[in-house]
């Protein structure tokens, strides 16, 4: 437990998500992580798979660290009964696992159209009647779904979830310790209802994570990969984070960096760039307003 | 006239916008669309420039088809009094253009983040602000400042209006007749507030364009050029088209795709396919409710 005792005070929030480091097994990315004094990761589930849920837990324990997050459930959008089955019963793997590991939040990337699909109302619906579904089964087990908002260039393929007010509207029917949202900067950062739906999720209960990376242009070749390090690209994280602070989050702020160019880099140097641009451009605005540093 | 004359009824809301054939002039785009029986077209400054405005209305007039609209003005975004009175001074020239040519509906693409900015809210301001300087100078020419919310992801480089709603409540403080939106399926397909937004366009009798071209994967390489024809990718023409007949739209469809592969081809080889689709996948949807063909 030294890493924790000894980390940077400031430092208290900040957890590195596993796909950041994306060459780093799993080991390498928890030892990464509190050799730079960071109290958390937010893991990826392929990387728990390689070591197993209960292996992945104690490696995680042993490194002195925890999770913030488990990434990801979801893709609830295949039709018919099969599709349904294998939606449910792969979420309620992803609870399970998330139990393991001891994190409450379990991520929802809630999927896009279905093969040659292009009723995007119709996998909307399915998404809010597959997360009706999950709801008893994650409350018992107390992890909270929490459903994530993609960049509406995802829409068709990744998430039919595109707008934070979707998101809630999608939360509404359920209880807030069951069903929350998380900001994610590059998603949604664009969005001009941003301020207010940031707001209306702090009142409802709801904000339940807050992860940041920023806007490169130009789009990268493969889009999945066009995430950027905080301060490279057009994101502005002070009036995102103020928006978040003002809303009462005092969680964990996890860097998820999908880039190409960072994958390629030593993982211990994209910690430090990565703790250093968070240091600078976004822990300031998470000060609660009037408070004194 | 003769063109139009023996035009196929079915054609006579469809517009070629000159964006989808780029590698014609103007005076083959116009005698591409008079052939093909179209009964209009869109015209970007570039191809009109390229004539000069008065010999590009001559050309228009020659080949019996009408102008739809003009794309485009807007790029309001750039802060200090020199970017100010560049943007007046574009678009004033844009609106007189428009009036050269005998459209009403001059295309507003308003502009990303300045070089350098992160202030998105601020780069949204100084879009109010000269929108609201340009109006009495287009009412009094009888065009139409008609707002373009663009896809999200062109929020820092093209247009920091990224939906429907935005534009309509940028366009809230003016006329109706001065200030509307265009809905391009491309830009707003994914919105989950797009039905609503549409019948408010309607409502408010700002909806001033219907632009067509599908959602293709994966998104190209340039970005800018990842429309496709319809039919070849993800959207669903028919909702949107039901919705935008239900708002009262009786307005020109206009067939703007900007994709590397169509411009490589020939051109009456992409109208006809153009027409094609536009006959299969569009027209039904125009047809309002409980009409009888």
């Amino acid at each position: 437990m030294t890493s924790i005792l000894l980390a940077d005070p400031r430092l208290s929030r900040l957890s590195l998500n596993t796909a950041t480091t994306n060459r780093w097994t799993l080991r390498e990315a928890v030892d990464g992580a509190a050799r730079a004094g960071l109290p958390a990761v937010g893991l990826w589930r392929d990387r728990v798979a390689e070591a197993g849920p209960h292996r992945a837990a104690r490696l995680v324990r042993d490194a002195g660290v925890r999770v913030s997050s488990l990434c990801r459930g979801g893709f609830l959008t295949a039709p018919g009964p099969d599709g349904r089955r294998a939606a449910l019963d792969d979420n309620r793997a992803a609870i399970d696992e998330a139990v393991v590991l001891g994190t409450t939040e379990l991520i929802m990337v809630v999927g896009g159209l279905p093969a040659g699909s292009r009723d995007v109302a119709g996998a909307r619906r399915r998404v809010a009647e597959r997360l009706a579904e999950l709801v008893p089964y994650a409350a018992e087990r107390r992890v909270r779904l929490v459903l994530e908002p993609l960049h509406p260039m995802y829409c068709a393929d990744r998430a039919v979830i595109s707008t934070l007010r979707q998101a809630l509207d999608l939360a509404a029917p359920h209880a807030p310790g069951t069903v929350g949202v998380v900001v994610d900067t590059f998603h949604v950062w664009w969005d001009p209802d941003l301020a207010e739906q940031i707001a209306r999720a702090g009142t409802e209960g709801r904000l339940a994570g807050y992860q940041v990376c920023d806007w490169n242009l130009p789009i990268a070749a493969d889009a999945l990969l066009s995430r950027g390090m905080m301060g490279d690209g057009h994101i502005d994280f002070t009036a995102i984070g103020r928006w978040i602070t003002d809303a009462g989050y005092t969680g964990d702020v996890e860097v998820e960096i999908f880039n190409a160019d960072i994958w390629a880099r030593d993982g211990d140097d994209v910690i430090e760039q990565m703790v250093d641009r968070y240091l600078t451009l976004v822990l300031p605005s998470l000060r609660p307003t009037g408070a004194i540093h």
